[in-house]
């Protein structure tokens, strides 16, 4: 029976080196009655917004992106026509906790989309928020996937990030909040991070 | 004698709590003769095609690509003189499961591939597969990375997933399968994924 | 008494088996007394520089990369006004061990950079080191994000990896280690992978 206490400690302390085996936190698979599918539960969340105001020819002192390559027969200052096929965007957008495109930004959104699509809105996100704040963190989270612009939420790629966000992958849901003719564009983000470190 | 019950008991739970410690099937390491790098076994794969139609001027309704940009001197209906250093090109590609452009699509290819060598044919790729069918998943899948046009069979990242290819990662083999002129391009791509949630 | 051996071979047995769990080599969290964050130990090393000279309309035989799309206004010769705001550069450099140039490389850094700011030099950058080297190692190292190119060191993502790098995820630092001018950048890349397979 003496043997008994000891064997315990030792598989305590076997549990314990283990459970220290990954540097990191993952999600927590959990029960999902609905499909077969498991639902995970995220490590860490964020919600954010950003504003796009396109450059137009007019607006050069608001705008925050504007078309730098378009497809043959079209111009720099108006969306193409063909679904705006073949516009390449560069944008550096301001980052709000809020939808208020006047409330202080916590950070910028930086990066790229380009409209691959003739017969609907479909454009191909390349892009970081760039994060300098004490409530959300500091450091980067870069995203890329497509963006089906007509479908109300879609998901997109978490595909690493640095400082605050050091090595974390997840997936986003992009909304879109609010848009003014093709010049405005406000965007929801919610992040969830399913690999933290 | 009577202690043996309990701890096997307490060490059966162990093994079953430590098993489902990874909220993600990983891919198995396995021996390997050749080298000594170790050789993983694919937790999913998938092989699909997509078929690239490049816009020429005269195509324009079945063409499924556009050339958007294009180094000095050079127009956005020829690829560029130089390895078509320089040429931006967007696309909107089905998706096929068998070799044969009419066959049904399965999803759809979206992003864009850059020239970026002046001695040869090589591209940056970053697209993704939007797929919605029973039998391949529906979701989508991420791919980045250099494609040298000329070599067989040449290997690009898979770096993220969404819907029924959740936080996926891993390698696309692609080969070029077929391809008339500069206009047509069906390019076969064997996806291992070696991270699978 | 005799229960114990048997006992101890199982638990060993139970390490073993869940020591090889995981297929790759994760990065090491060790102490930080500066502040709560973890620090990691990187699984692999690896510092590189590579060598960018943009076309300027006369460089032609030298130029390793060149402006392909840029803003209303601006033409492709030139870096544009604004802090070079929406100018597209493709790329195709040199990667040396040293900071020479004329070293023998090891590899090529291709891809793109968008810069993206009105108000300051930030770029976005997608690119691939396509390395194949016996030192250095074969296969490619995928690089996504932000590069605010004033500061002098700055986090990216390494997003992936093909053959000797195979499914490998870390961060790059890159340092502005030379310039001259508009048209030759040399820049110096510390990767630290922790994930390693």
């Amino acid at each position: 029976m003496g043997m008994k206490n000891p064997m315990i400690f030792i598989i305590f302390f076997m549990l314990f080196s283990l459970s220290s085996f990954s540097p990191f936190s993952l999600a927590k698979p959990l029960e999902n009655n609905n499909n077969k599918k498991p639902y995970y539960k995220p490590c860490k969340t964020l919600m954010l917004y950003f504003h796009d105001i396109i450059y137009n020819g007019q607006n050069a002192a608001n705008a925050t992106s504007a078309i730098v390559a378009a497809p043959q027969g079209a111009n720099l200052t108006i969306l193409a026509g063909q679904f705006h096929f073949g516009n390449v965007v560069v944008f550096d957008d301001p980052i709000t906790l809020d939808n208020k495109l006047r409330s202080g930004p916590v950070g910028r959104a930086q990066g790229f989309y380009i409209y691959d699509t003739k017969n609907t809105y479909t454009a191909w996100l390349g892009f970081t928020f760039v994060l300098n704040n004490t409530e959300v963190g500091r450091g980067t989270i870069g995203f890329a996937g497509a963006d089906p612009t007509m479908v109300k939420a879609r998901d997109i790629s978490v595909v690493g990030g640095t400082g605050d966000f050091f090595m974390h992958r997840g997936i986003a849901t992009i909304t879109t909040d609010s848009f003014e003719g093709a010049v405005y564009f406000r965007l929801r983000v919610d992040i969830k991070f399913y690999e933290c470190w």
